[in-house]
């Protein structure tokens, strides 16, 4: 079926392009007319595949969510729980030029959804993804007997996630350089 | 001299408005016009206090940040050392409409930042403002003895910070209402 896939490969260079004039002039820059502009194309084109700002909007910030899914999913299995554990938690910190990219757009998104329902619905989604990752980490660490008993799993899952997105944060807007350690020096007092 | 009380009052006066359009429609609708005629003023009376939207962006966002430390000031002292660095620490949460206002407007402001050099700078002193609270609070836990002494304080500080701004994130984006739960569990596990 070339024509789907065509539509697939088309829509991500549209969402990417959203992504650049995000990166480069902020949220308040992602009209439809900048964004063609960005991917060469023109108002007609871009709308035939996404109708509306919102359509763009929240196709390419699921797009952020499905990339980071997708390397989450490629990550190799590992004998020990937390270094396969922090091996998986690591693709979500914005610690190449890719994630923090990623990450950037996420962050605008994000800030955006607080006036946008169309984003927040999406934002929903992204979050539920990443607090259900903190879940799983949590669960595979007790599993492995590597959390003690009397820990409260659904609590540690919301303390890892809340942790993993200041220390986003704090890459994005601080130029912190020590996310990964931080999120280490975590595991490691939360396991035994 | 009643002038310049005058000059203060109004220009809190005009960066509340700014707050309030920002809490309505966004930050991409923060325009010089679009503040006057929401603090129901001219834009010459605007532009004569603030003359450019960076001036007027910069001065909402600080007064942000100036309120938080108001507040944490007049947090009484406790005998208690974990319930009074508690009682500093909440006063950073949303956990009330003024609270969560001042939070969304700090996390619309600190998106911006990325493509928003004068937002930056004061994103930056706001940063290092809540950085200082984190160190101040673990230094006051460890002078009484109520942190191991094995533990890395400077990195102690640094966790906490990024699940403060990451606990904010969760209030504000998807409705989180443990945050002061997840603030007391996370220091009474730090806490000997």
């Amino acid at each position: 079926m070339p024509k789907l896939i065509d539509h697939a490969a088309r829509r991500a260079q549209y969402a990417e392009a959203t992504w650049r004039v995000i990166l480069s002039q902020g949220i308040e820059a992602m009209s439809v007319r900048n964004v063609a502009t960005e991917a060469g194309v023109s108002v007609g084109s871009l709308r035939h595949l996404f109708p509306t700002q919102d359509a763009l909007a929240g196709f390419a910030m699921s797009l952020v969510a499905e990339r980071v899914e997708a390397r989450i999913r490629a990550v190799p299995a590992r004998t020990d729980p937390v270094e396969y554990v922090t091996s998986l938690l690591l693709e979500v910190l914005p610690l190449d030029t890719t994630r923090r990219a990623e990450a950037q757009v996420w962050l605008a998104f994000t800030a955006a959804a607080a006036t946008r329902p169309a984003l927040a619905e999406v934002h929903r989604e992204q979050f539920e993804a990443l607090a259900e990752l903190c879940r799983r980490v949590v669960r595979h660490l007790a599993a492995a007997d590597r959390i003690p008993a009397d820990r409260d799993l659904g609590a540690e899952a919301r303390r890892l996630h809340a942790l993993l997105d200041g220390l986003t944060l704090h890459v994005l807007t601080a130029g912190a350089d020590d996310a990964q350690q931080g999120l280490e020096r975590h595991l490691t007092s939360v396991v035994s």
